[in-house]
């Protein structure tokens, strides 16, 4: 099987063995699989990344990768039954699913993209275990339904967060993990959304994902959209969707008395802050990373509903043998927002 | 009047001109002022915290201040009556009150210890307003009535988090702030509270005050403490109560999935920390300051009626002529956990 391996800092289409799914698992073909902003930053800092998933304690699945070996990234995506393996019933061979990225195996459970054993998503075969497969409901294109990961996320972090409906959220930054906020907050009902992005293209997008106001945070102040947006007494929820160093300093730079911050984007390099800003405001700082599987289906189900137009998201479409320009050209946020790779495209 | 003023970056004792109360407002005679850890940091780093609080959009009344002036710090101060202001009823002369460190002025409120114009605690007079002026109840003494401010810090720093009666507290720093904390954690019936401090003397006071275990983070590492005092599935909650740059870096590297820290430590300069560590646990962080009128009523009750200990926090006192001395001694923090400020001893 055809795959995109990740090897010494770079991204390499080779044959790889067939699969062949043990007692309890699937072989699936993915459909649709979105590249993870977490990938491109994966592909340049992954020394750094390790390094720092062991450092912090829980080292996860990052922690155990071995990067001389390389693996295969991909964690966002819908595919295809191709065979069961032992045990697995009411499973049929065709079948197409919106899959949850991880397997169960004689050594664990396995997030896939994160194994140096079991390929992820950017690959003609993968393994997945029955109960990360989620059917998928009314009729939605599976490409789309491979939006769900992403869009979980966002949902996470609007449920991690203190918003409410008549609060006020600012979300610097519209690239994926921004718009799926957006969209998060939009299905719980949120009207005051406040958006910021360099980049004119994602802003068109992130209005159209719901955001009430987008500003160019080179001609405007995030915070000025609260100030406009209420009268001052409601304190905003701040969601850093960009992750590059300094973002947080200025956030809880803009942030008034008592706010929260929502660190939703992956900034992997060792950052600086001015902890008396915390201080003199009160504010909250919330890291949050991932979803549960109630987020996921929940997320699955707003794609497949209307109430989040996925397709507005989807600005590209590769084969496997592209994977490696398409991280390129995903260095320009300008051109795209999510590209899917579409393994039996070629 | 006799009084210490901070000015570039010295305190001097000097003769200041005697004050009078303006309408609704009260003259009383500090019975004691604590030296508090903040005005520490004042000495040495005032321009710095000016600056910041002016850059966090909050300037409060440290940013207002004129440095080159001079002004008279303390906060944490008791009181005797020594007249009243037109329009102020039912207080009288020579009656003893705990203070909250506040005074209307025509010109809107003052934070009594960070005003140019009206002197704080280390000073032989001050002015308050009849609603910060709380009667000791209980026969406590007036001297250590005037710790009511500094547990009330603690109090809201517990309050802030999301302790529980049946969790676990990791307290860094065994100085005042982290005493305080671990007193309201006893008050609020918490049974873990692992406290850590460099100082054997601060470690013994710091068990006194309701510690379940004392640590020293030279031989020992605080989250050995909740290892040992649970099964691992509640996360702590850690409190900075120490406030140097890197204190927050240290406690999210060792804080465990899901678990807050509450930065309570006041860390002016600027900070280098990773927020992939907050990022790979889904950290809260909770930063705090200062407290509410409740808070402090409740921590001058905690004082009076024995849930808290005062006197044991007080470790030395001092005339206003000893007051740059009892800074300079108190910058080696192995001999002393609180001085009182006594302008009445001379």
């Amino acid at each position: 099987m055809k795959a995109a391996v990740l090897r010494d800092g770079a991204l390499h289409v080779e044959q790889l063995p067939d699969l062949t799914p043990g007692p309890g698992q699937v072989l699936v073909e993915p459909i649709a699989c979105g590249i993870c902003g977490s990938d491109l930053h994966t592909v340049d800092h992954a020394h750094d990344m390790v390094e720092t998933a062991i450092a912090s304690g829980s080292p996860g699945a990052f922690g155990s990768l071995d990067l001389a070996q390389g693996f295969v990234m991909g964690h966002e995506f819908s595919c295809r039954i191709l065979a069961t393996g032992a045990g697995v019933e009411g499973i049929q061979e065709g079948a197409e699913f919106a899959a949850m990225p991880f397997l169960e195996t004689p050594e664990g459970r396995v997030v896939t993209g994160y194994s140096n054993t079991y390929p992820g998503g950017y690959s003609e075969q993968v393994l997945v275990s029955p109960l990360a497969l989620l059917p998928i409901p009314n009729g939605l294109d599976p490409a789309v339904a491979a939006l769900s990961e992403p869009m979980a996320v966002g949902l996470q972090a609007v449920n991690q967060s203190r918003i409410t409906r008549d609060g006020i959220a600012l979300v610097a930054g519209a690239g994926p993990v921004g718009l799926a906020i957006i969209a998060a907050l939009r299905v719980m009902g949120v009207e005051a959304i406040i958006a910021s992005d360099f980049s004119p293209t994602r802003r068109a997008v992130a209005a159209r994902m719901g955001a009430s106001k987008v500003i160019n945070p080179a001609r405007e102040d995030l915070i000025d959209g609260w100030r406009e947006a209420g009268d001052g007494t409601v304190p905003p929820v701040l969601f850093d969707a960009v992750g590059v160093p300094g973002m947080i300093d200025g956030l809880m730079q803009i942030a008034p008395e008592h706010s929260q911050v929502v660190v939703a984007g992956v900034c992997m390099p060792p950052d600086s802050f001015r902890p008396s800003f915390g201080i003199y405001k009160r504010l909250n700082i919330q890291f949050v990373l991932g979803w549960t599987p109630e987020e996921f289906a929940a997320s699955l189900h707003n794609l497949a509903e209307g109430r989040i137009d996925g397709s507005t998201l989807i600005t590209g479409e590769v084969g496997l043998d592209d994977v490696p320009q398409a991280f390129t050209d995903l260095a320009e946020p300008e051109n795209h927002v999510k590209v899917l790779v579409r393994p039996n495209l070629g």
